[in-house]
């Protein structure tokens, strides 16, 4: 059998032919311990706290963006010159762009603050991983390639396009993939639709989407707004992430204040507790089960901040969440009188009461001032004089997009619910 | 076995329970001649040419609209005193809401100049109807009721939003099937969580959503947007549409004529050719297969233009159809430059040049200005504070929608493609 | 854009290449009026009196055909040599292999006793039919070709197999689309194992199927029987046959008698009532329209028997069903008493006492012995020392199938049903 | 709101009404630590290195139990009287069947020789647990009733056999569940067939399914074979399972000759190397992080044996697996070779040359008389004189399925694939 077959829940089937050369590089990939080790990591890190079935990894994602970018590939070289050199680098790029990803990445990047990407791409430039080296047998060049698409200044940028922008096979893939696997129905949207309209503006070398499919595209952009809102920053989410974040806070803290904290020596943990950067194969060391590992075993840490935090995080005892969505003058009372409420019952409350602002700056799901164009989805319009255009000139839709949403709320032990619900609804 | 079950592909299983009154009677509503007539209407009309697979009847759409009234109703009533009465005219309503349509009814209603609606509360206010006989035996309120709900002018308003208003059990149900049948993706929404968030408003005797359901109703209301822009207003649909539209003129016209068509006699068929009202059972008598049969008459008519249109339509000939998305004089000028080429080519532009204007004025997908209360869609505006609200007050992507869009197209026979496609590009 | 996209429940997407020519040909195919006309058959004839979703037509489940048949020759061309001859010719005969069906093809097939088999092959070899033409143009030799392929005596036999086998496209394709439109779940089974592992057997020319596929392909042989006992000999859709069977045969033999009977002058239909063979081109002018036409307009008969079995068929006031599963003796004397009872009533029991035995003999779902080599499934056994056995050599599973089962049933008229169930269940 | 919405994947949404007192209870047992703990155990184990997508829980699993549960007993208690109290034990039993699994259980149980089911009833009827505290909270008999039930001595049998026989909810979710999460079709049935079917004989104390329903039970065994099969005997899950037992095994015995072993101190995991017994805190202290954890450490191992087989279980580079399905003398003959062959390539063949026998017996899927009465599946034949009886006497399908299956099977290096292919295949 000349074929690899990856059934998958979003798009059925993967194929991967593995009598030709490009086939066979990406099953190689796929069976590196750094690809592997996607398997242990959750794409939505805690989302399956409000959303139970939401258990699936970053390795079915990955596999489902390479699909993509291998299928956007077959229907745009009909059209179009595309080198093999082009093709194999995008596949490739498509499937690994994920690869530096940590355990609970958001989480983490904030607390350690590094950025995967960063880890990706020396993953794919490294001679000590063997996604490097698998990429470099291929050929000399394959590695940079790959690192260009990813850092975003890879030549001809439409390709490039495909793996790294508003539009590329990674938003495509995670949209459908966490509609169904959450069972919100938010994020979908037709891929297929999409697919059909992708054509090279060759003299600009850039992506743009044919104006029959212009309406499919502003759904898509529509289904990656609400799929935040009611999953990606769900409430409950949000909460189970300020906790995460308060337990790991306060293992920091206490092991900077040379107090005990457990971990299992001689892992990068170690050196994380350190405040130590991790090297990349410490980095690509840890996945989803070193967290929870020690988490388990700090719910029995003498200090009892720590290990509160480690059993309400393990046993889903999570923070109550408000939005404060009050004018001015009573959200700072609310908080200060909420706050005064965490403290008297006892609660630390840089621990206990958390405030969330989602990067304190409104998220933009699209606008064409923040954007480099290499980043920004273009489109043809109309039918009788066809332009290609950047697509929030042209659609009032995406421009409704573009003031985004503060989110702001704030966290706290939900046995002081009712008291501080008071607070909150009253007069 | 106490329970009537219908395997549905929206909602899987559909189940009404026999051993209890309204069950009883909604299983008679289904059994009666009126309503196993939805059987032999399409949903769609002529969808199918565009996406093969539409193939579903108003019948399935119906029962799928009882279904969502029973569970929207089942989850007012924990909170809610409904009373049974009330209970039972709105499933009815939502069962028999497409009663009286006719088939291909935007084309035919257009042509005939009526409107289904009539029809539907004419047939439950009956007595000749067997619909009409089964509500009244079960109560002798009931036909009014009904017909109150469809009509908008039931009390409390509350219950009748929930059969007709802009957030509905009838819309609710046709976007998803229609989702689903097309295989197009852009009318799936959250129905659950809208359901969940629906909530009654006593003082004011309205429907709202609590304030968590609200991006679920935003992205309700696009969907319903991007179902009409793909699905209901899709060109080859339209095309089709404007055939049916021709061939159904030019056989009233040869008969006012005094020309030879072919028709059925003794059946509604003739008095709709002589141009006569239907009574509503003459009107109830007719469906898909009147209408086919008839077509397929025509195919061998002596007059050519009527046999041509209808071997168009039978076999899927379909006008080519152009956008007329350029400036003005332009566009008028191109209009007529084709309209000429048609005419050289010896076709009557009457039945061969059909510009397509979706009734000539912009389709409003919300407004609060055109809508009365009780169409309305009302929403809880914030946490803290909450408040009621009309939601284009409190939504920018629901105010995004209601410019609506104005459909200007023109259709002819694909033999002139190449020739009217110089016209239409030409600089 | 060189590709043609039909959007299929089942499928997702069937693609046609319209820059090669034999993706051009079939899209001939497709566009021509016989192929057409298969969008007014309904695939399952009367089930959706017992799946009220079941309403697709034979148009999609052939595409579905194609699609299937495009796929397995995907794979087999990989590792054999298979001309571009024999590849068209088992596309086309895939998509056209239903083209010669009628309405309500079981039913009418049975009383009018034709195959419709035979006109497919002559359909497909017709100079009149444009199916016919379009092979033709193509290539001197389609047209034999793909009727070689339908009859079962085209060579290479394996590829033939394809087509027209125990394991063809045709049932691969119409158990998952029954599956899907009824809501029943029997159907379904691994399509995806199954292709993969389709291989030649080059020596004998034959079909197999690859050790590791024997476990799919007994699954599908039972999805089918499963199928058979659920959906397609499901006691409503045999009821609903009963009485279009009944109502025919009236409408028969008054005109027989010279009664009048209703028809439309001119057309096929007239000719069925004379009781005269249909020709090629008179047999392709029917469609489901026709037949529900015509029963329409004979509700309104003089002759009670055939206006009350017309007015149930319309209005699904089905015939009440039992099954003779009692031991033969009292089988009798029940049959007896319950004519008995149908006649005392007044009904006229040829018409209302209809005895349902799915053809008198057992339905066999599998025999070797009753199959000619080119209908068998044949599979590889064992990975050490592997062989190519007929499957029911190697599966006690297919041997278990081998009996088949025997239908036998009676219908009447569910006024009597408590009377009649007396009979029935008396001790 | 009064109810609790749990999105499924499977069933879509499962709802507890938590304005009942069994409701709330129910959702405090979801929301003990002993329950949350399941999120960390993955239901099928190692299935994702053959279905990457099979990566759900033993959480999501019981949730589905649980509803097919309520669902059930809703159908059954509008016909029989069945009391609150056993209503109530019988869903705290779905809910809680799994409560006893550890991580990757197949393999542990063997290797550590204990029994889940013994940790499920322990902890539900333990004080010290969350769950059996929730329990005896709510009624003193609710933790034995629930303990009886999954033990298979409650009384009334018949809605315990709703939980424990060949028929129960357990088997009827994970059944669907993981033919959904693996994308293989092989365990889709009709369930809500079974569901409607299911009936009491009271006179007996036994759950039997209706006459309607025998199909559906058949295709749900059938179902349950083919996942055997194709999913739960799969040789790559199967190779998986032979690495981590030897790499298991390796640990204890380096322990137990007193070699180094990475282990954290003072868990589990540290009682388990030294061969004690776990406590039921213990237990329930293990998920699928504890033992990756380890694993991951142990790579880092000077032995390196214990090193190699962890590198190789985490990046799936598994062994290869052979099916001995040659005649007896040359099966013995070829193991001998092989084994030398291992050996020859310097292997310890106790740890990579593992023969596979699905615990040398073969695997019965049903048969009478291997079962008790309580776990028999019992079923009406016949219409007319219907009689319950036991399912293999009625169904020839289910007899069939009574010779269960043999396998044998050997895993080896893949390295050396290719050396004991020859063997395997020579003639």
């Amino acid at each position: 059998m000349s074929e690899k077959i990856y059934r998958d829940s979003v798009h059925n089937i993967i194929r991967l032919k593995t009598d030709s050369s490009a086939g066979k590089l990406l099953v190689r990939l796929i069976d590196t311990a750094e690809f592997q080790r996607l398997r242990r990591i959750k794409q939505l890190g805690l989302a399956l706290f409000a959303y139970q079935a939401a258990e699936h990894s970053r390795f079915t994602h990955s596999l489902g963006a390479l699909h993509l970018a291998t299928r956007t590939l077959d229907k745009l070289k009909s059209s179009y010159a595309i080198s093999d050199e082009t093709q194999i680098a995008v596949r490739c790029a498509a499937l690994l762009h994920d690869i530096g990803h940590g355990a609970f990445s958001h989480v983490i990047e904030t607390i350690l603050d590094f950025h995967h990407e960063h880890f990706t791409i020396e993953a794919v430039l490294s001679d000590e991983t063997e996604v490097g080296q698998v990429l470099r047998e291929f050929s000399a060049d394959l590695p940079e390639n790959v690192a260009a698409i990813v850092r975003g200044d890879f030549r001809p940028m439409a390709l490039a396009q495909l793996v790294s922008s508003q539009l590329d096979v990674d938003r495509m893939d995670y949209l459908l993939r966490d509609s169904l696997m959450t069972g919100a129905k938010y994020g979908i949207y037709d891929v297929e639709w999409i697919i059909k309209s992708l054509e090279i503006d060759e003299e600009n070398d850039r992506l743009y989407v044919a104006a029959r499919g212009i309406y499919a595209v502003e759904d898509y952009l529509q289904a990656r707004y609400y799929m935040f809102r009611q999953v990606y920053f769900h409430r409950t989410l949000r909460s189970a992430e300020a906790i995460l974040k308060s337990l790991l806070r306060r293992a920091l803290n206490l092991f900077a204040d040379g107090k005990p904290v457990w971990f299992a020596a001689g892992t990068p943990f170690e050196k994380i507790l350190k405040g130590e950067r991790l090297s990349l194969p410490e980095h690509l060391a840890l996945d989803d089960s070193d967290v929870m590992f020690h988490i388990k075993q700090w719910q029995r840490s003498e200090d009892v901040i720590l290990s509160d935090l480690s059993k309400r995080f393990l046993n889903r005892r999570l923070f109550k969440i408000f939005d404060l969505d009050m004018p001015e003058p009573e959200r700072q009372e609310f908080l200060e009188a909420a706050k005064k409420t965490v403290e008297r019952a006892g609660f630390d409350a840089s621990y206990y009461f958390i405030e969330d602002s989602a990067g304190d700056v409104p998220y933009y799901f699209y606008t064409k001032e923040r954007s480099e164009p290499k980043n920004m989805i273009y489109v043809e319009e109309g039918f009788s004089r066809p332009q290609i255009k950047e697509i929030s000139e042209v659609s009032a839709a995406v421009r409704g997009l573009q003031k985004g949403f503060q989110i702001h709320r704030v966290c706290f032990p939900p046995e002081l619910k009712s008291e501080i619900a008071k607070l909150y609804h009253r007069k």
